[in-house]
């Protein structure tokens, strides 16, 4: 069986270059992760995220380690590329400069310009750091969510919001009901959601499906009483571990909102209560 | 007078192409930046910062707003330029794609690769959306620091230290003691420095100058026991206001050290207390 998530990111490399440090790669964006006005950001970010690695495939650089996106344009359903440069490679890192474009009316729009840096996750938990961060015991927890059972399957939401948001059947998310209660109007205005996280076909979360993870649940601004659409200007991923099968805990905040903007910091936990992916974003604060 | 930042960011527009989407920038990297291993991230993301500023002179998007940079190679004092590239601009933000080189043995080497997107900080600031986020009473307060006669300047560090570190001297950081400890040995282990910052000759904070800001107290690791250089693999900067004259408040923290990378979090307030700037970078854990 094909999973939905690889099946909807998978790319074509254009003629002879790819592989060769100037790559480009075609995608079909499909209609499922539509969310109000767009194609959904992570996504996207995960097409990007494939585009580069495979670009990279002969260096051992196979893992996203930063990705840095800057949104210029909303995308829509149907023909994009990424065109994607290698800037720099060599020793444990690589960096590619990779740019998700769509045709309109013949003409290139580019809707995402960002710079990704890619390793080997592998490598870089050998043995001697991870005894050195151990020792320190630094490393963020995973929040104290509810069991799955008590937590609400946010692709249970009405068939009006779904129609907007089909986006809602590509996951198994089981929100914390207490970051859930703008659902029913009465939102916490504490600026955090959080809840389990899988995807709906059960596909196993792996470095590339955690660019998608980060921008998966509602915007945080639902829990301040802002419905609506927020736009992301900018969002950065950094992926710290391999996650483990199983069940991964998501948590999103903001702490401030100002100026028609709010930032969102994401963080996934594997079932193991490993940190495996932090993000930060910088929206525009929905137009209610 | 002229200030040592203005000074050492002073660009020269190479040729006619600068200003019309795709221009060159000339700089020196001046000595008095120099940290450990290289020059300071911070001060070549205000190079940075400068160079995108001038190619946008003409869209009234002066400020940055986001800019995320992925470090590639270690700089040094000396000529430096930057090739800047609009990839999007109308409406309210403008996107450049920048990216700093050397020419080393007459061959130009990528330093930092970056994506820059600006907008009028001014703007955003509109009064409707400020009293929203008023309302919501979301906004991250400063850290509770000792009066300044507490803290302890970082410029008064030994001889021996500031001969590696001649950046120490263009600031004014004076450092919460309680974060300061590792300067005599005793850590705190909890991965916090924080403190009052200015820069040495009391040159006025702008946007442009909170780009150094978010990388100039020492790196967070020394908290943790662990001296050394932490080169950056990447740093975003969000500029969330145009900052109020007088002492900023600056705290780095780090939560999470992994597989050799920890993540550096940094936030300055300005003396209203305003939240201006938050940054993480990704970073490399030293080899001690």
């Amino acid at each position: 069986m094909t999973f939905e998530f690889d099946r909807d990111t998978r790319l074509t490399a254009r003629g002879p270059g790819s592989g060769a440090g100037t790559g480009t790669y075609d995608a079909d964006l499909a209609p499922g992760w539509v969310v109000g006005g767009g194609v959904n950001g992570g996504y996207l970010l995960a097409i990007i995220g494939r585009a580069v690695q495979n670009e990279l495939a002969a260096t051992g650089h196979r893992d996203p380690f930063s990705v840095s996106a800057h949104y210029l344009s909303a995308s829509v359903p149907g023909p994009a590329y990424v065109e994607t440069r290698v800037v720099r490679t060599g020793g444990r890192f690589s960096t590619v400069a990779a740019t998700l474009y769509q045709d309109v009316d013949g003409v290139p729009v580019a809707r995402i310009a960002s710079h990704a840096t890619y390793g080997d996750l592998d490598r870089a938990h050998d043995e001697r750091s991870d005894l050195e961060a151990a020792a320190l015991g630094l490393a963020l927890p995973p929040p104290d969510l509810p069991p799955l059972e008590e937590c609400v399957l946010s692709s249970d939401a009405p068939a009006e919001i779904k129609k907007i948001a089909p986006l809602l059947d590509r996951f198994g998310t089981r929100l914390d009901p207490a970051t859930a209660m703008w659902a029913v109007g009465k939102p916490s205005r504490r600026g955090v959601i959080q809840g389990w996280f899988k995807l709906a076909d059960d596909r196993p979360l792996d470095p590339i499906a955690l660019l998608l993870v980060v921008d998966a649940l509602p915007p945080v601004t639902f829990d301040l009483g802002m419905p609506g659409w927020a736009p992301t200007l900018e969002l950065t991923a950094h992926v710290r571990a391999r996650p483990a099968p199983g069940w991964a805990a998501v948590r999103h905040q903001t702490r401030t909102v100002a100026g028609g903007l709010f930032e969102e910091d994401c963080e996934v936990w594997d079932s193991t209560g490993r940190l495996v992916a932090q993000s930060r974003q910088l929206a525009l604060q929905p137009r209610g």
